[in-house]
């Protein structure tokens, strides 16, 4: 019988953050890919699209107008996934049984384009523009958190049309409702639990000791760290965490928003070097709450879930076992650290 | 103030399975799709693909030669996600901290094809064969099952290219393995609990009251029900459901198999019938696991996760918010169940 070792033997990790278990199969990173490849467009985007319903001055499908704006713009979504709208909701009139329990739920959906230049994407802007793009998620946490009915701000980021991003001009979007949504909730609740035990926070403490490890690091500036997650499910999923304990966006110094910009940027550089092509993610930041109540147990995060495996034209499918059962990756956590910090923090299309 | 309506306004729904929200947003099926567009490959395949390494007679990618095998044929997968043998292991060794847990994890990977026909799809094949499919269903179960070191059976089919389904040759999959998984142990602590409250199977008066409203039914035959769950994720996701309390596939008469051929024919049938292609799915059956306790909570179903959503080509992309912070739908099950049920129970492409 072998002696086991997690670089060779599938295993379970346990993430702390859901409570769940996630299925790593180190040895299958062999197998042959015959399945679907993505194609990637590398055809160099103009600075502004007359098409693009994003770009400064242009008709959005709903007739409204873009502001001719530089820098960052925000706004309402036209097709938006909440309505602002209150409405009249009588509990008994609607489902109430266990089997069909029900509510109405409501919030706003934002658009945040990052930039007027149609051709850009996150790594390749300046530091400066991106310190403006936080400021702008600091606004948008602080004016959509302080309405009485937004409880939860969603900033997030899908990045290429493999992520079903349908405009490949520079943007996120902010999504800011009455509950709390699921994984945030469950989230809270394991953060809860290790805080009201140990009166510190969870992720501070994690950060210490992979820190100590260094072997799930990819890139650490004097006030973040960027690592893979011991229970990391995509291919190179990461997790951006603020050394200091800081329980929301709203928190950060000048020092800090600067450190945060520059790490989002050579997150995202480590990334299209990767496979030498814009690399395709859904990236969100995970914090406090805004329902009026403390949350020490929170530590400001952000996500970044590529799917991406083996090339810039095979990614990683959550299918079948993994919709129905459990999570499962093959190339593991350690090794996709290694491989990212490896990578050089200068974008491969720059020319310097 | 507008009186609240679920058929028009954003809300949330409650899927007691899983003990989660899942938001629902009628109003935003008419927002414009300018994004990824899926690619259809329709035409006919042969009958046998001499490069197909699933076809009966070829060689597979490890050397070995496939049977020339009629009917449904099972092997162990070449490249699977587990591995059979046992390795010596020492928790102390490992990683042990709160923040490093991880275990071995043993199991066993089959391929399940179910014709020797490569050009087949479930929805073309006969009720008849299907019945043989079943049968060797409930053998993988009963055998795998069986021994010591499997206590949970997951059978399942990616389908298409857009599910990550890297051959057409009809096929499934099993992953059997030590460990309860993450997913399915979460539907059995909410089953469990059901269950000892009440004495009776969650699923089981669910389904009596669905069958009442009507509303969310697909299609019904003497012993199985298909219906859009209540809080159903994918656009048109359904759970096929035993009218009879089967804990699980081992418990169905011959009458039961039949009709569950039969459901699984007209399920799959109306699917390819919606957008008169060969629809991809993520498909599989949750049922007791096989750890040698009783399971008088476990209800057989079997849930289908398809992704498309106006039509062959466009998807709904489960990204951004959904994987930062709860699942989203924009068509309401009602509207989607209603659609299934009217499409007709014959193959588009039949010539009858
Ligand atoms: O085994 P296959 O069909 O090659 O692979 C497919 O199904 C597996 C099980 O759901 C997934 O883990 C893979 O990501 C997917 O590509
Ligand atoms: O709003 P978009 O970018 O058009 O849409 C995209 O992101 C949304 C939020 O993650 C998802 O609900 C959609 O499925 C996806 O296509």
């Amino acid at each position: 019988m072998s002696t086991f070792n997690y670089k060779e033997h599938p295993h379970r990790r346990y993430n702390p953050l859901l409570d769940e278990w996630v299925l790593v199969s180190p040895q299958r990173s062999k197998r042959p890919w015959q399945g679907q490849q993505e194609s990637f467009d590398e055809e160099p985007l103009p600075t502004h699209d007359p098409d693009c319903y994003l770009c400064a001055g242009n008709q959005r499908v709903n007739g409204d107008i873009n502001a001719k704006y530089k820098g960052v713009y925000v706004f309402d979504n036209d097709f938006g996934s909440l309505m602002k709208e209150d409405t009249e909701w009588n509990p008994e009139e609607t489902f109430t049984d266990d089997f069909f329990k029900l509510k109405p739920e409501r919030g706003i959906n934002r658009v945040v384009c990052f930039s007027e230049d149609h051709s850009l994407t996150i790594p390749e802007m300046s530091v400066d523009n991106l310190t403006k793009v936080i400021e702008v998620w600091q606004n948008e946490y602080r004016t959509l958190g302080a309405l009485d009915y937004i409880n939860h701000v969603q900033i997030f980021e899908n990045k290429g049309s493999t992520m079903g991003c349908s405009n490949p001009h520079p943007h996120g979007q902010i999504w800011s409702q009455s509950s709390i949504p699921t994984l945030v909730a469950k989230t809270q609740e394991n953060l809860q639990k290790y805080f009201q035990k140990n009166q510190t926070s969870l992720l501070a403490d994690y950060l210490k000791k992979e820190l100590e490890s260094r072997e799930r690091i990819v890139f650490e500036n004097e006030h973040f760290v960027s690592l893979v997650p011991f229970w990391a499910v995509w291919p190179y999923e990461t997790m951006i965490i603020s050394k200091r304990h800081l329980c929301n966006i709203l928190e950060m110094t000048g020092e800090e928003k600067t450190a945060f910009a520059e790490i989002l940027k050579i997150n995202t550089v480590k990334y299209d070097n990767l496979f030498q092509v814009s690399f395709p993610y859904s990236a969100g930041i995970h914090q406090a709450p805004t329902d009026g109540e403390e949350h020490p147990e929170w530590h400001f995060h952000m996500m970044f879930y590529p799917p991406l495996l083996r090339s810039a034209t095979v990614k990683k499918f959550m299918v079948g076992y993994e919709l129905l059962a459990e999570a499962q990756r093959d190339i593991t956590p350690e090794q996709s650290a290694q491989i990212l910090r490896d990578l050089p923090l200068v974008h491969y299309k720059s020319k310097n």
